[in-house]
């Protein structure tokens, strides 16, 4: 399913072929939560401004409007109309850190929703089953993602526990794949690294779930609290024990800067709220790093957000009326940021694509990185 | 500038030719208060819902951004990235509901701002400043609107001021169009009918005003408070007094079923906040009556809002999906039933002209009446 195409350094060009498409990777997937991107985005939209992959949030849809739902609207593709690769996280990160949890046990974990407070079981089986209502294209496996001040010990027991869980995983969606009602039979699942900033545990981990052959692999539990740096660190540790031929997937990470630090360390995948809620509070990213449109400064700037940007609000519209929108608290305001923001996260992958293909990545992170630091 | 095409009983085609290019009515006019569709729809999206004109609130860009930096981005058609017409009101109906009113005078009117509390003068030739900065198409005369509660004493005496505005409002305007910096040379100018529930004192008003040769006029004071029926009464009325080579515009109106009703009594335009309003509220408008989209019986209807319907959210989206939007408090739940209503209205619009070109205005206004009480 993945093909790497190219290699430059760490860095990897990559196809990812699914039933709902090719993913051309580095590839940073644009994050619909409630299967609908905040700020007024709709699918129809996200084809205007590149996007390949859409990711929604298994836990949000669970308790919104249920799972059930979803699969009596014929799948998460048909309820939300986009036929492009669909991801659903497992749950648990939301599970763990917005549901009000109650216990952790071998079984699963049992939380209060946050919508109305109502007990709720998940399990990997249970995950897997939602996330086979939903159809998406790639489901994630049910991990715990504990905090990074937890002790070695707890982390050395939850890194374990998270493994039992995987092999319920990879099990169960074998066993939801080949039923009859399946809207998707050939639906997908990533492992879940996990091991905090402890590598010897993350590498005994890499190890053993690379041995499940399963369709990618994921880096998760990174970008809640430690630095970038031992980000770095721990990428550079581990990603090389995780499968060449699978495509590796860096969860909830990260500023454009990350992005091009992980590529270069072998990362496919990407997903972020950053750009999405960035753009609703008027925050835009150039390459000439971020502007606050909210600055007195654009009242009269007929300029775009970025000259030359080819985004719906560049093409359009001028900085000082994007400015005023947003003092009006029209809602116009954050979708034309948010679109910006997509779109330069969409194109950017694009030109790390060119930058990989090209055997030029080192010279076009550091000039790309230099010109962010840079200021307009 | 106004060509009557066809008439059919007291209903009229007619052709209105502006700088901005032609306007055919009866129209709808799309409200963007503070130069920009509630709802996060964009002026692109206005041109794919059918949109012939756009109309902006002078009170309300007076305060924020201010006129004189609409001015300098080049007035509103640059701002807002909107090449066809534009109306804007005169600031006299916020200046009367919104604002903090302080008194009238012969002169004008002192208010406090809503927005930060700083006192404002405004009287007829501070509008036409105002207007005349903001570059709109056609400008509206500065009256004052009173109450339908107001005595006939009052309304006597403020229809004779409001006149005595107008007056001032043409030369001004005049004046305005003369100034070698002015953006819009060629900035039509409709005066206001008033004169409250009294048609002898409205009556009398629409003589007067018909002798000022004003590129068309408006039915003000209508929609505050009095019943429909009396809306028609006034309307059966005074229109018959309003010159006939020019547009007649029914300010603030309406349902569906009163602009059905007005455009059979000779109105041209109609601007009303019902669609965009009840949009944001998942209140939609389709052949057969409103439907209120957060009702559960919703939760898993596959069909569009209405079938048939060709505006964005019905080319691609169901019931069920919008609902789910609008209860998860995605704005794009919003969107989507804001970018319906208007098309609505302006389809609407346009099966009214196709009506009366060919003759059979008062079968369709009966037909489309007893469809939307039937209910679906």
């Amino acid at each position: 399913m993945y093909q790497l195409i190219k290699r430059d350094g760490k860095a990897k060009r990559g196809r990812f072929t699914t039933v709902h498409g090719v993913i051309e990777t580095p590839v940073f997937m644009n994050v619909g939560t409630a299967a609908a991107i905040k700020g007024a985005v709709s699918t129809m939209d996200l084809q205007e401004i590149g996007t390949q992959v859409e990711l929604s949030n298994t836990y949000h849809l669970h308790v919104r409007p249920g799972d059930e739902v979803v699969k009596k609207m014929g799948g998460l593709h048909k309820f939300m109309v986009w036929d492009k690769p669909i991801l659903t996280d497992s749950g648990g990160f939301q599970v763990f850190s917005l549901a009000g949890l109650r216990k952790i046990k071998e079984e699963g974990v049992k939380f209060n929703s946050h919508i109305d407070g109502r007990k709720i079981f998940m399990g990997p089986e249970e995950s897997m089953q939602i996330q086979s209502n939903l159809a998406s294209t790639i489901a994630m496996a049910f991990d715990e993602c504990p905090p990074s001040t937890a002790s070695r010990d707890y982390i050395q027991n939850s890194v374990e526990r998270t493994y039992r869980w995987l092999v319920r995983c990879k099990n169960e969606m074998a066993r939801l794949n080949s039923l009859p009602d399946t809207i998707n039979p050939h639906q997908m699942l990533f492992g879940i690294n996990q091991g905090g900033i402890y590598e010897d545990i993350r590498i005994e981990n890499a190890k053993e779930i690379a041995k499940l052959d399963l369709d990618g692999y994921a880096v998760g539990g990174l970008a809640v609290g430690e630095s970038h740096e031992e980000m770095y660190r721990i990428l550079d540790e581990v990603v090389p024990y995780l499968p060449l031929e699978k495509p590796v997937y860096l969860m909830g990470v990260g500023t454009p800067a990350n992005i091009l630090e992980a590529v270069d360390r072998g990362v496919d995948f990407f997903d972020c709220v950053y750009p999405s809620r960035n753009g609703r509070h008027g925050h835009v990213y150039t390459k000439y790093g971020k502007l606050n449109l909210f600055n007195a400064k654009y009242e009269l700037d007929q300029k775009p957000i970025e000259e030359g940007c080819q985004c719906p609000a560049c093409r359009h519209y001028s900085r000082g009326y994007i400015r005023h929108l947003l003092k009006a608290k029209e809602m116009l305001g954050m979708r034309l940021c948010v679109l910006h923001n997509l779109y330069f996260y969409n194109h950017l992958m694009e030109e790390i694509r060119t930058a990989i293909e090209e055997g030029r990545y080192k010279e076009f992170k550091k000039a790309k990185l230099e010109g962010m630091e840079q200021g307009e």
